[in-house]
């Protein structure tokens, strides 16, 4: 059923980034064709015949809660995760001093896409291990990543996060769980955290969960909270697997989606305290936790593409197969995929995804330079931080519109379980909310990344779509330049939003009224940059032997559809910035 | 949980309609205020204390199949099926001499609408019901309407519609149920009929199915069906029940909402034939199918209001309680409903509802006079059928987005399934699927309701809106006279799509391919019209002591909502309409 999109993904790594970007990561990472196509290859295999075929039927048995606090997860898991664990993809990410492979991000994301399509669910408990690594590598102490990172990276361990709790959830500093020192620099932890993703399971034989807690006399609020280490089972001396931790799970949540994934209740501490490690320096630790979240927020991202896509490809089979008349030119025996309002349907999938795909791939290679130092360092780590939320949030709210429409694509079939399309639908929803709702990304977007800098991180995004757009206007190739134009038009549009935003007038409030459709005009027009680079790269390989014409002219052909039927979003959020905010601000509570 | 909107409702009904409405329909039905207050406290009652709590536990137990062929519905449903037909509800629309209410449409619909807000899966039985009783008052022969008016307007028995057949969906033309001409004009029906709501259950001692079969030598295609009355249990001679028929379910589907509706597999005449009775002519079944079709298309589209304002309702109540502080100007101990995102959502959902609202109230209306012939027929005869695939299409596509919306209100709590945002997001997700996808509501816009008038009706609407956007802009409230601004905008907007469309140039490929947004530029721009609506009678009412003045403020400043950002989507589709066409068709099956 799932087919991974291993030609458009080479593509897009070849292709995708411009040649600056490409020159300075070859500096680092092998990016080489031979590379690329073996781990698209084999990865592509692994998602299609081992992860796959356990996507529908994990939804449908979910992981199980057992009275003595462990998790059962569906049939197959176990082995699935041996295999990845074997096939090296744990660590793909990480160095290889720790047993990693040492990948550049615009591959590992790559393979990311591939999991997170082929069964979400499973993939997600490597998503989050890949935090964990990325945030041991930056912060834990020598013997904590000698600890740690080599169980990680060889997936006989697998991470976790733990921030939530019933009364903290977008407001982490109302947490409570409390770290008191112990002996031997040790902390006792004892609280309750909620929504911790793979918080217990039995595909691996020790769980590391980074706990937030607060360090007993610590400031309130968010200056207050500390990160800890907390190993569900505790190390001996020698580094063997020793006492169980003083931390269990309790419940597993009942969820609309992602059932596969077990959803923990963790308690720590019922008796005397989870013995937990602290990371870094006290009252330091959501700026640590930040530096996994961002990790983990781009991860969200890629899972937003990975489920359009998914839901795109059902679609487009289900289309491809499902005969019906209709009444006006359709003839008799006629594919549902020759009938307009499917076509447009799934043209505007595909052409989405285009967009989604590019964006991928492209923040990929910036974060690889911010991390790596690379080239202008204060640039690339501006666009980097510039593009996570836009990549998280656009990506995220549109593969719930595009699981939605791949359930409209099937009719009647699409609300029936068995068919597969309704399991995307509730396995998306999830995205625009875990990892920091839409709401947080547009804040970061709004607060901190456009009026405290004024603008001047975002005007260099937008000089730089514009610049493309301006080029590819006097492009011979109609479907470039008529994309340019669009891209042109809908950057001006932009400017007049951002110049509102930036003008002063706003206040707070009326900042946070407009702030999710700010993000979302922002996540509109790279997506139409990326569209506009797709088919230009698709438009310089029309001699290259190497790809089938088709699909290059496929390239060129959605850039426009991207423009005509998602680009014309811009305008509209750039009216609501524009206006929209009064009219928010007018409302009380009382009114509803 | 559930609280009908009754206030919202009275003053829709009492204040919704402009005199000249109000005046035909006062010629033939009582709509004064003791009969509206009196329907609406009493079906309110029953709805929130009768119905309501059925909603999640009849979403977690589901309608269940038995070996032996019947279906048990949920703990509750049969009791709360004895209520509505004790309280009169099931006849609601019928005529008094078949022992219904002969109540006026704007007065019965409200009620609907507290019945598919309070459990949608419930109350979806009697809407198929309606319907019925509605085509069979029609289409009935006097001994047809003598035997099942009187049984389905007290509830004893309830209606189905069997149209869908596996190879047969949109296609209705592709149907094999044959029907065999027998002794006393009696048919033998044979065939298999899938996706039948309420096709089997145990509510109501009998059910009569509607069927559509071809006669054993009937014309192919569409022209060639005719429909039958195959009750599931036959009468005797004194009206008392007899035999059962030949006709059995033999599964029910597992579907992604609405759950606690049983959605059938019917097989008809496994043994001898089903026993079947002709309505109307032979080969005139799709004809009078489409007058019950009508009657639950716009009954879809009230499911659609009803879903999108429990959402909100839910969404209201979680925001209201939930604290949380946020960085910026939050202070610890804030509500959420405090932050400006959030009520960018709410206020977003509850200005759509209103729109939806009164676009039901205006649509049940025009149905009402066109149906009781009451002043210029024409025009609302007109004016009902191009509002029915509208309110159909725009409230039922809205339903799921703002259904979306509830959920991302309710943050991660929104994603675990006792919280119960995610049954909106799931129950709605069918509404624009049923009773024709929205491609087929904006097909019969585009080609049936648009170019074969050359855009007499359409126009006649857009004049419509324009007239009370013009009166609007010269007043002297501020709210009214911005939203008269942007509607009157919008709908030269959409007079330049309208222009494109009739224009003469677009293929019937390109027509197809832009008809969904046509239809839903329409929906916008009717929604903007009904929202205007709504804030001039509210502040007509200003003077009034009957109504409380935040309730009147908030019709007000909510319009001004729907104008900021809702409206803006008309040029967005408009833009679609205009250069979004060829972008799809220049798509083919193998590009994607």
């Amino acid at each position: 059923m799932y087919d991974p999109s291993e030609n458009d993904l080479s593509f897009a790594i070849k292709h995708g980034l411009d040649a600056e970007m490409r020159a300075l990561l070859e500096t680092r990472f092998d990016l080489g064709d031979d590379l690329v196509d073996a781990v698209l290859s084999e990865a592509g295999r692994v998602a299609r015949d081992v992860i796959a075929p356990l996507n529908q039927s994990g939804d449908i048995t979910g992981s199980v809660w057992n009275s003595d606090f462990t998790v059962t997860t569906p049939a197959g898991f176990k082995e699935a995760h041996r295999a990845m664990a074997e096939g090296g993809w744990c660590g793909i990410e990480a160095g290889e001093e720790h047993g990693g492979q040492g990948m550049s991000k615009v591959i590992s994301t790559s393979v990311a896409e591939m999991w997170h399509g082929a069964n979400m669910a499973f993939a997600l408990c490597s998503l989050l291990s890949q935090g964990q690594i990325h945030a041991l590598e930056v912060f834990g102490t020598p013997a904590q990543k000698a600890t740690y990172l080599p169980k990680l990276a060889s997936g006989a361990w697998t991470g976790t996060m733990n921030l939530t709790e019933p009364q903290a959830g977008t407001d982490l500093g109302a947490l409570k769980t409390s770290a008191k020192p112990d002996k031997d620099g040790e902390y006792r932890i004892k609280g309750q955290k909620i929504f911790i993703t793979y918080g217990e399971h039995d595909m691996a034989e020790n769980i590391v969960h980074l706990v937030l807690a607060r360090v007993e006399g610590a400031p309130e609020g968010i200056k207050g909270i500390s990160l800890f280490i907390v190993p569900k089972i505790l190390t001996n001396e020698d580094g063997s697997l020793g006492a169980r931790n003083d931390v269990k799970c309790v419940s597993l949540e009942h969820k609309l989606g992602i059932n596969a994934s077990p959803t923990a209740v963790l308690q720590f501490g019922e008796d005397e305290g989870a013995i937990g490690y602290l990371v870094g320096e006290e009252n330091q630790g959501l700026s640590i936790m930040f530096k996994m979240m961002n990790h983990a927020r781009f991860g969200v991202g890629v899972q937003g593409l990975a489920m359009a896509n998914r839901a795109f490809m059902a679609a487009k089979a289900y289309a491809g197969e499902r005969v019906q008349g209709i009444p006006l030119d359709g003839k008799a025996g006629d594919t549902i995929d020759r009938h307009p309002d499917v076509m447009r349907l799934l043209a505007g999938m595909r052409s989405e995804i285009e967009a989604m795909r590019g964006m991928m791939i492209y923040t990929a290679g910036a974060i690889d330079l911010a991390d790596n130092q690379l080239g202008d360092t204060a640039y690339w780590q501006s666009r980097a931080e510039l593009m996570i939320p836009i990549l998280k949030a656009w990506l995220t709210e549109r593969s719930v519109a595009l699981a939605s429409d791949g359930v409209q694509v099937h009719g009647g079939m699409g609300f029936i379980e068995e068919t597969g399309a309704a399991q995307h639908y509730r396995d998306a929803r999830i995205l625009p909310i875990y990892e920091g709702t839409t709401a947080i990304q547009a804040n970061d977007m709004m607060y901190r990344k456009t009026l405290r800098d004024q603008g001047v991180g975002v005007r260099a995004l937008l000089a730089d779509i514009s610049a493309s757009a301006t080029t590819a206007m006097a492009s011979d190739n109609s479907d470039i330049s008529a994309t340019g134009r669009a891209l042109a038009a809908a950057c001006e549009t932009a400017e007049d939003a951002l110049g509102t935003v930036l003008a002063g007038g706003l206040s707070m409030r009326h900042a946070g009224a407009v702030s999710v459709p700010y993000l979302m005009m922002l996540g509109t027009l790279t997506g139409g940059w990326m569209a506009l680079r797709s088919a230009s790269a698709a438009a310089a390989q029309a001699e290259s032997a190497h790809w089938d014409a088709t699909f290059l002219s496929a390239k060129q052909k959605l850039a426009r559809v991207f423009a005509d039927h998602s680009l014309p979003e811009v305008a509209r959020y750039s009216q609501i910035i524009q206006s929209g905010g009064a009219a928010v601000e007018n409302i009380t509570p009382e009114m509803l």
